[in-house]
């Protein structure tokens, strides 16, 4: 098979649920936010939006972190992710919901492989949306985004193992030929 | 801002319409296949399956590439492009719609961006949803089948450039902060 830098950084990320506390520089966040913007939508109309949470940084921010961590079973992860990207559909510029949330997943990959590229972990948070319009609350987000997922964002404490639940299916079950 | 090859391969990447019709080979097929089942997705239930049609190889192929090309108003790439991957949510590994399209989208970006990164173009059809039932059945999906996009890959007859409607919105206007 062809490998490259790309098809190796691709193919070895994993999700990464813990992290140690240390902030993530702004050239990192910068870095993450570019690729995302970059990904492909139907009618080039860009409907992502994010709202930024830097979890180890000012107290507001912080009590943000923490009225979040109380929305998911996924407290643990919420609170000690040094920085937290949420990621909105912005109903707004929508044009077909289905295609729309489409493009929304091309861009959190872009965010997710760009993080792993750059030595950080992430993890694609979804069952926070099932209070979502709690989320926008708490980030007063205006009235025409909605919760597409929560990225937690940090410093791998150890080294992702692709092993359990991160097994993948052989290609003979996925791919068809005509 | 970081760059290095995974942001910079990200950042580059634009669709590509025009193709020369070298076909692809089972290597590139196999790394863009590969890269596509690595996306992550919600319980990790991969709901992506893919029909492959190559359109450069044998007359059947072709004359399903021709019947695809009359669903959508881009036939002209349909028709012209050597390889095309059908992409479907599978319905019966479906979990829940919004978060599977979005993991879908994910998969659907990892193909792009190891295409792209083995000098390959490619563009992402959605159009062609308006007629996804004729497309199944054209191709012979499963019943559990729902279309969720045809990507056109071949070698770019010229280099893509960063213009017209690939301009991106700043991330002034895309990004907030708590």
């Amino acid at each position: 098979m062809i490998q490259n830098e790309i098809t190796k950084n691709i193919c070895s990320r994993r999700s990464v649920r813990k992290y140690s506390g240390e902030p993530i520089s702004k050239d990192a966040v910068s870095a993450m936010l570019e690729c995302a913007r970059f990904a492909p939508s139907g009618l080039n109309n860009q409907p992502w939006r994010f709202i930024i949470v830097d979890n180890a940084g000012n107290c507001d921010d912080k009590e943000i972190g923490r009225q979040l961590s109380e929305l998911t079973h996924y407290s643990d992860i919420v609170m000690s992710a040094p920085l937290l990207i949420a990621v909105f559909l912005d109903t707004a510029a929508s044009y077909h919901r289905e295609k729309d949330l489409m493009a929304i997943g091309a861009c959190i990959q872009n965010i997710l492989l760009s993080a792993h590229s750059i030595g950080l972990g992430t993890v694609w948070l979804g069952e926070i949306l099932k209070n979502k319009d709690q989320v926008s609350k708490i980030l007063e987000a205006p009235g025409t985004f909605e919760l597409a997922a929560v990225i937690a964002v940090g410093k791998p404490v150890e080294k992702s193992t692709d092993s359990g639940c991160s097994s993948r299916r052989p290609l003979n079950e996925i791919v068809f030929r005509k």
